[in-house]
C-alpha cells in the first residue's frame, strides 16, 4: 500500500530525477544524440542500466541505488526482500565504492519497524549531500588551475556523473566561470567514449573551450607542452591514495609524471575506502568484448574486428599514489595522501 | 600508344597488384570485412586512396607509386607530364619518407629520352627489393623475441604494409613459425582502427595469438607485467634517430621507458632519412576531424561526438631515439643509432 509521494521528496539533476516517489534516470548510452529516460520501478531496472553503462558516474550510481532503496521501502517493500534488494543494489558496479559507501548507511535503517520516512530522508540527504560536495570540490580545485590553463581530462566527471556539477569537470567548469580562460584537451575515452560522447557535450553546453583527441594523443600534446594539467575523477581511492579510475588514467598519470606535468584526482570524500589497504585490492570489471570489437550508439552499432576476435577490456585502471600530484576533495586539496583525514 | 605488358612485369602481394601494367589495390578501409580491389588508371587515383588511407603503410604507399609511374610511362606518359606525376605521388604523403625515398630513385630516369624499360625495371625492383627487405628485417628482429614472449604492437606493420611478410609483424608472424611460442597485445590504432581491423584479421590468418584492446589499456598491461616488449614499425627514421610512426606510438615508449620494457622500431632502411636531423623536422599531417568524432567503415558510418567539436587529430606523433632500445633494420640490430651506418 503506497501513499502518495510528497512534493518536498522530489529532487531533479541532469541525468537523474526522483519524482512522485519514482527514480528515472537518462540513458548516457544515447547521449549527445538522444534523450531518453528510463522509470525504474524496481533495483533490477536500474542495476540493468548500471550494467549496460547507460547509468555510470561513481557518484551518481550511490545516489540512485539510495533513492531507489527509498522508493522501494516507501512502496512497502521491508523486511528480508528490502535488504536483498540493497544486497544487490550494493554489488552493480565492483570498482566504484560510493556505491557502497552510501548504501552502507541506509543499512542501520532496514530493521524489522522499517521507517519509511527515515529511509526515504536519508536517501535524499545522499542526493543534497553530493550536489553540495560538488559545490565544495568546484571551490577546492580553482586553486590547480591557474589562469589560461589548458587541461587534459578523461571520461566524463561532470553533471551526468553526479547530482550536481562535477568533480573533475566541475572543477573545469566552475574555473572557466571563474574567468580563468581556460580550454580542455578531451581523451575521447575508448571504448565507451564517454569523454567524446558526453564530456563534448557538456562543456559546449558549459561555453568551455574545447578539442577533442583520440586517448592515444594526449602523449604527443604533452611532448609539445600544450598541456598545463590532468584533472581526472576516481571510481575509488584506496588507504594509500592509489586510485582506480576509467581505464586510460594510469597511463595518463605515467606521460604526465614523465613530462613533469600535475596530475590531480578531483573526488568526493565518499570515493575514499579506507577498508582498502592499496590499488592490488580494488576489483577490476572484465566487460564484454562487443564493445572493443566495434562500437555501439543512438544511431546504431558497428563492428570493425574479426567477429571472434579475442578481447582484453577491463573497465577501470589503478593509478598509484606516487604518480597523482594531489587529492582535490570536499575537505581540502591533500598532496601527501598519507596526511588525509577524513572531515569536512 | 602502349604495347602489351610482358608477364615477367607481374607481382602480387597481398595488398597490391601489377598485372598487364595496370595497379590495383586492395581498399583497406573496409578490412576484414569487406575484399574491394581498386584498379588505378592515373596517378590521382592513387593519391586519392593514399589520402583516404584506403592504401597505407609507409613501405606500399612507395611502392605503389613506383609502380604507377612505371605503368604511366609504359601508356606514353612521357617529358613534363611523368615529371608532373612523379611530383605529386611523392608529395601524397608528408610523413612517410619511403615514398621520397623510393620515387627519389626514379628521378634520374626522367629524361627526354625516356627509357621506359628500366623505369619500370626500377619500379618492380623496388617491389622486389621490399620483399627481400622484409624476410631480412624478419630474421634480424628474431633475436629481439625470447621464447613465450608477450608482444605488444600498434597499428599494422604486416604484409597489408609492405609487398612481403611486413616489418614489425613481419617479425611477429616469423617468431611464431619459428616456434617462439609467442602472443601478441594489440593496440586498436585510433581513430582509424589499423589495429583493430587489420592486425587482427593478419594474425588470424597466421594463427598467432592475440588479444585486441583499446589504445588506453596497455599502460595497465605494463603495469601488471604482461608485456615482455613493443615492437612497432616507423612512418620516418630521423638522422638522429628519433621515429615518427602512427599516432599513439610515442605514448607507448614513454610507457614502455617507464616500466623498463624493451622498445623495438622495425623497418627497412628505406625508412631512414638522413637529410632530416631530428624529429622536430618531421612534418606531420593533421587529419578530418570527422575521423575523430565517430568512425567508418565498411559496414557504415556512426557519429557520437558532437557534430560541430573541435578535434585534434595528428596522424603521427615522434618517438625521440632516446627511448628506443634497439632499431631493428635490414642490416642489423643498432642499439645506438648514432653508430648507424647504410649498407647492407
Amino acid at each position: 500500500m503506497t501513499s502518495a509521494a510528497p512534493a518536498e521528496w522530489d529532487r531533479q539533476a541532469r541525468s537523474l530525477r526522483f519524482e512522485n516517489g519514482t527514480l528515472s534516470l537518462l540513458d548516457q548510452r544515447l547521449l549527445p544524440d538522444e534523450i531518453l529516460w528510463h522509470r525504474c520501478q524496481d533495483s533490477a531496472d536500474l542495476i540493468e542500466l548500471i550494467h549496460a553503462l547507460a547509468v555510470r558516474g561513481a557518484p551518481l550510481i550511490g545516489i540512485a541505488a539510495a533513492l531507489m532503496l527509498g522508493q522501494l521501502a516507501h512502496q512497502g517493500v521491508h523486511g528480508e526482500a528490502l535488504r536483498t534488494h540493497w544486497r544487490v543494489l550494493r554489488a552493480a558496479r565492483p570498482t566504484a565504492v560510493n556505491l557502497m559507501n552510501y548504501l552502507d548507511r541506509l543499512e542501520p535503517l532496514l530493521v524489522a519497524e522499517q521507517p519509511v520516512e527515515q529511509i526515504m530522508q536519508a536517501a535524499l540527504g545522499i542526493f543534497d549531500e553530493d550536489r553540495a560536495l560538488c559545490r565544495r570540490l568546484a571551490q577546492r580545485g580553482l586553486d590547480c588551475v591557474p589562469q589560461g590553463a589548458r587541461i587534459l581530462t578523461h571520461c566524463n566527471t561532470g553533471s551526468l556523473a553526479t547530482a550536481g556539477g562535477g568533480t573533475a569537470l566541475g572543477v573545469i567548469t566552475h574555473a572557466q566561470a571563474q574567468g580563468r580562460n581556460i580550454s580542455v584537451w578531451v581523451g575521447e575515452t575508448r571504448p565507451l567514449l564517454q569523454g567524446g560522447r558526453l564530456t563534448t557535450w557538456e562543456l559546449s553546453q558549459a561555453g568551455v573551450p574545447f578539442q577533442l583527441l583520440c586517448d592515444s594523443m594526449a602523449a604527443g600534446l604533452m611532448q609539445a607542452g600544450q598541456v598545463d594539467l590532468v584533472l581526472v575523477g576516481a571510481d575509488r581511492i584506496a588507504a594509500n591514495g592509489d586510485t582506480a579510475n576509467k581505464v586510460g588514467t594510469y597511463g595518463l598519470a605515467v606521460l604526465a609524471h614523465h613530462h613533469g606535468i600535475p596530475f590531480h584526482v578531483v573526488a568526493p570524500q565518499t570515493s575514499i575506502d579506507l577498508q582498502c589497504p592499496d590499488g592490488a585490492h580494488i576489483p577490476i570489471e572484465q566487460r564484454d568484448p562487443a564493445e572493443v570489437r566495434g562500437v555501439r550508439t543512438a544511431q546504431g552499432a558497428l563492428r570493425w574486428s574479426p567477429a571472434d576476435a579475442p578481447v582484453h577490456n577491463p573497465a577501470f585502471d589503478i593509478t598509484p599514489a606516487k604518480l597523482i600530484s594531489s587529492w582535490v576533495l570536499d575537505n581540502g586539496c591533500w598532496e601527501d595522501f598519507s596526511a588525509y583525514r577524513p572531515g569536512s
